[in-house]
């Protein structure tokens, strides 16, 4: 057992407590992990406003972080103290029928127990005064110390920042692989993003990568403009500017429709109006967004009839292990600019001022250091 | 103008009649065809019942027919007398936007004025009693003499036998296309086809082309599974057997759920069990149904998130001029057993029968002889 410095969510809906918890030791196949620095995502926050059917308590949460190896438990090959890593809340096994089919990213080796807040034995190694802490989207990184099964983490090179490269945990690798493994676009295509919060910027970031030759940046608070702009998009619409639906702005926009559009927000009536400025006959709507529990999404199925095609993307289609590490490149390379996301740092003990700021639409990203 | 027998809708919801209408001759870019034989379609019943906002009344119906070129106007280059020919709902202009992009089958070229009963130039060359009559999905093929874009007709070989391989015109073609060029459902994949009516059972067509592994046909009426097994399907579901949604059948059934789905109904709550019976991860469900006008399809967006792809086909994907000779050549080569289909013939005078015996189940398809 170590002690650890950690914001624990007791209950739904209050504020994170920063307490000292007690962690058990990884067992066979897991790792002990230092947090050196996390991202705050709104994912963290869905859970947190216990909207997340998913969500049990008390949980330590945070999913968006990297760190380094500390210990291995019996087993362990892949990895070695001193590691570099990033979790990974989709692993990536190489063994199960979804890592084995070439066609997705969504490892369901350990998925059964993640979604309980356990690790694969179906215990937790938090504990606080004796009583059990769950663990959130097999990461938990809002402790300094974590344990994570090893087919949950990402080995990266060791002279990548973590305090930065901890983004391409979730929200930046997220936006981007939607837009590259996900939707696939292709040099020339126009592209519309909806939502410029951390997802939807990383997507304007990928539509540069892919060279599509319109990217329309989609927001109601026009503040988030500049860095879209900064970040490659070359159209802005601000909904609020019009009196009709959005989807027909678009359409009008680009005489027919968008090749591809990204919905990065989490809302069900957005994501119908992402997938309706397609472009007849082709236009491919991918949904990113997490939306509320028991909120459903609807069009007349003549959109798709005519052509159009709805999709979704989790953690950008990315295999963790085997991919991220070439995000991790691209960001030294200054291709992903992950400086661009971070408008604030703080300490641990300020956890709760980063989720305000994120609410309050005044971060892209906070990331905290340990 | 010559005179020319049809089955005229003069009116929502009431039978057909068998009148002598007025046929003009055709203008530049159009083409005169005998239609020697017809199939009669769901759809064509859809517009009849008034529930198609686009259905304009009086109206001749028909758009599953196989004719020969009477005469051609000014300026058409494609075709001659005597050529034979399948009537087109989707033109192929091979000059616009759509056709250009190598992604689309929808040709626009005349979509709007063929969505509003008349040619291209907003006229239309049929009438009775000095009265117009509209064109119907750019064919009405329920008349022996009928006008259409030139663009409109697809060229196929003289010994090809038109009171079969009318049926290529429509629904045969769209079940088959969907499998392959939409849905491009691979060796070994697992399938799911919801209703057994000419589209579904070409599908079985198609996937057993694709040299898919399981095949479920899936309908409420089991006498159509017998004619579903000849066809290849290797599994039969009676959702009247189950008291669990069908999707949770099917994925029961397939360990997880099926590849490829397809509804071929037009019922809106059938897709969404075809979208949730496909596999998490890569699943694809094509919509190749028409739904009433005003309904939605829905679902929640985490089917998508997860990886399922939802989609539709129209025509199945198939760009008639270029493509339909080759289904035809498969036809005749007996890869496409159209006799199957065909399970009543009848002369024009006795077309209302044929609407009675689709509404009741007892056809798969009637094909009018004229």
């Amino acid at each position: 057992m170590i002690k650890s410095r950690a914001a624990v969510a007791f209950e739904p809906n209050q504020p994170l407590q920063i307490v000292e918890v007690d962690v058990a030791p990884p067992k066979a196949g897991e790792v002990l992990v230092r947090i050196v620095a996390t991202g705050v995502c709104h994912t963290d926050a869905y859970t947190l406003s216990g909207a997340d059917s998913e969500g049990v308590f008390p949980a330590i949460l945070g999913h968006e972080g990297g760190g380094i190896v500390e210990a291995v438990g019996e087993g362990v090959t892949s990895l070695q103290v001193g590691d570099h890593v990033i979790p990974l809340y989709t692993a990536e096994c190489r063994a199960c029928k979804f890592c084995k089919s070439g066609k997705t990213n969504l490892c369901q080796k350990v998925r059964a127990t993640q979604g309980k807040g356990l690790m694969p034995d179906g215990t937790t190694r938090f504990s606080y005064q004796g009583q059990p802490i769950y663990h959130y989207m097999g990461c938990s990184t809002f402790s300094e110390y974590t344990v994570l099964p090893e087919i949950s983490l990402a080995k990266i090179p060791q002279d990548a920042p973590l305090e930065k490269v901890c983004l391409l945990g979730c929200g930046v690798t997220t936006g981007i692989g939607a837009v590259l493994n996900t939707a696939k676009v292709e040099e020339g295509a126009s592209v519309a993003i909806f939502g410029l919060g951390g997802i939807g910027l990383a997507a304007i970031i990928g539509a540069r990568m892919a060279k599509a030759s319109r990217i329309i940046a989609i927001d109601i608070n026009p503040a988030k403009f500049d860095v879209a702009r900064e970040l490659g998009a070359t159209d802005f619409v601000n909904p609020k500017d019009h009196d009709k639906p959005i989807q027909d702005v678009i359409v009008e926009l680009t005489d027919g429709g968008v090749d591809y559009s990204f919905e990065c927000v989490g809302n069900v009536q957005l994501m119908r109006a992402a997938l309706e400025c397609c472009h007849k006959g082709w236009g491919e709507s991918t949904i990113i967004g997490v939306a509320p529990a028991g909120t459903e999404i609807s069009t007349r199925p003549f959109q798709l009839v005519t052509g159009r095609v709805w999709r979704g993307s989790a953690f950008g289609g990315v295999k963790g292990r085997t991919e991220l590490p070439s995000y991790v490149e691209k960001a030294q390379q200054g291709e992903i600019p992950l400086d661009t996301f971070i408008t604030h740092t703080m300490g641990l003990e300020r956890i709760n001022e980063a989720f305000d700021l994120m609410h309050d639409g005044k971060s892209i990203r906070t990331v905290i250091h340990f």
